[in-house]
């Protein structure tokens, strides 16, 4: 069995009956984010080491885990939330394949910083601390989750540049008024964008995510991708974005609006 | 009376019967992406001072003159297109707002080079010649006005910032395999691009055309507006396109594809 610790409570991955995940409303949740950047990233299938750094609870390694054999790490700063990712793995009885590190991307433990990575992706915290306008989240574990105060893009770019092998892949999710800072950080640590991908609310309206897939060392030739809309005129999930949440049987919950899950 | 040289002929703007623009499909005929740009690009209405590079044949300062009574120039290097876009002026008797000078952007003439304009614009040549790949058009007029010959993208922006005043919007279209390369080269010449937009062929499919705003000394601050589908499902225009091709009216030629319009 697994602790719960204070308001944690374990939910399924979304529709995933197969994997569960504990979450809190004052420590972690994972948001639509994380799974867009999961369902974004392309995966080595049978085997290959992937790292996700900002891991949080570990939802992204959980998602990955369901379409890859590969070896997955997750990096996170926050004693309390790497102990809630660590239990995660725990609770799903993934110790073979996931394993959770705590530590600092800006200086990674020794046993990932001398691997090198298939893939490594991050959800890292959007919000920039330096520009004075946003108020910062007064919860300290939501605060180092979604504000650049432990590290900012240059950080997480140099980090995933350092830990990806040559040719390989980084994927990361942010928000599209970043585009221009995630194409020239990442040009600077030799991350070359291959594709791209933007999320609109709805049809009509701006992007408010933006998907980035570079490769290290790759050559210039950047695809830019169909949008994807989250939710239709009458404010359901589309179906495309109903079976990212739900799987194949996604049409079953389109139009359902999860009630656990933070946008 | 305007006189024709070898196969040139006078089509309408579009549905347009207040423009007509005479067009030759061996010399210069615009393409889809000259109406994008023009219709993507913010304009002063009342006054000011607009500039449009590789003007061709003219096609985007006729455009512009619709919605704006500012003075609009457009430079043209090759004297045969520069020679039709004088006679396109005149056809249309706006030789009071609309001025074409024959240069080169990369030294621009005096009379150009001696103001700044409140927006610049460009339809620049899209295809690298230092990569080896693409065959380069055999015909000399199309050739220069499609490869990065005469001028590459550095050129370009270098030349857009430094004819646009500062807070003075630049408008570019471009492939979307370079949206690297407009924000890098973007920001080394202090332009900080504030808008962009992709166009696709139709749903589901990757972009084939952006449209990028820049602000010369601007803040960083990026919108990502939602997508342009050329086409539906059954190949005809879609009712935005339309309405962009044939104005307020376009509902009435919805699913036409006018012949003498190169894509």
């Amino acid at each position: 069995m697994v602790e719960l610790k204070g308001d944690e409570r374990i939910d399924y991955l979304l529709a995933d009956q197969d994997r569960r995940i504990i979450q809190s409303p004052t420590v972690f949740s994972f948001s639509i984010d994380a799974v867009l950047l999961a369902n974004f990233t392309y995966l080595p299938i049978k085997r290959g080491k992937i790292l996700d750094l900002c891991t949080g609870n570990g939802v992204i390694p959980l998602f990955l885990s369901k379409r890859s054999h590969a070896t997955i790490y997750g990096l996170e700063i926050q004693e309390r939330i790497f102990d809630m990712a660590t239990r995660n793995v725990k609770l799903n009885q993934l110790e073979e394949q996931l394993q959770v590190v705590k530590g600092d991307l800006k200086e990674p433990p020794a046993e990932l910083a001398n691997q090198r990575f298939d893939v490594v992706t991050c959800n890292p915290p959007y919000f920039r601390t330096d520009d004075g306008q946003k108020k910062i989240n007064e919860n300290e574990f939501l605060a180092y989750a979604r504000h650049e105060i432990l590290c900012n893009l240059d950080d997480v770019l140099k980090a995933c540049s350092s830990l990806v092998r040559s040719k390989g892949k980084v994927s990361i999710v942010h928000r599209p008024q970043r585009v221009a800072d995630l194409i020239t950080i990442g040009k600077k640590y030799n991350l070359e964008p291959k594709r791209l991908q933007f999320v609109h609310p709805k049809e009509g309206r701006e992007a408010n995510i933006v998907l980035i897939e570079y490769s290290k060392d790759g050559k210039p030739d950047l695809d830019v991708l169909p949008p994807i809309y989250i939710h239709d005129e009458d404010g359901h999930y589309t179906g495309e974005v109903a079976k990212i949440l739900y799987g194949e049987e996604g049409s079953r919950f389109h139009g359902r609006r999860p009630e656990k899950f933070s946008e």
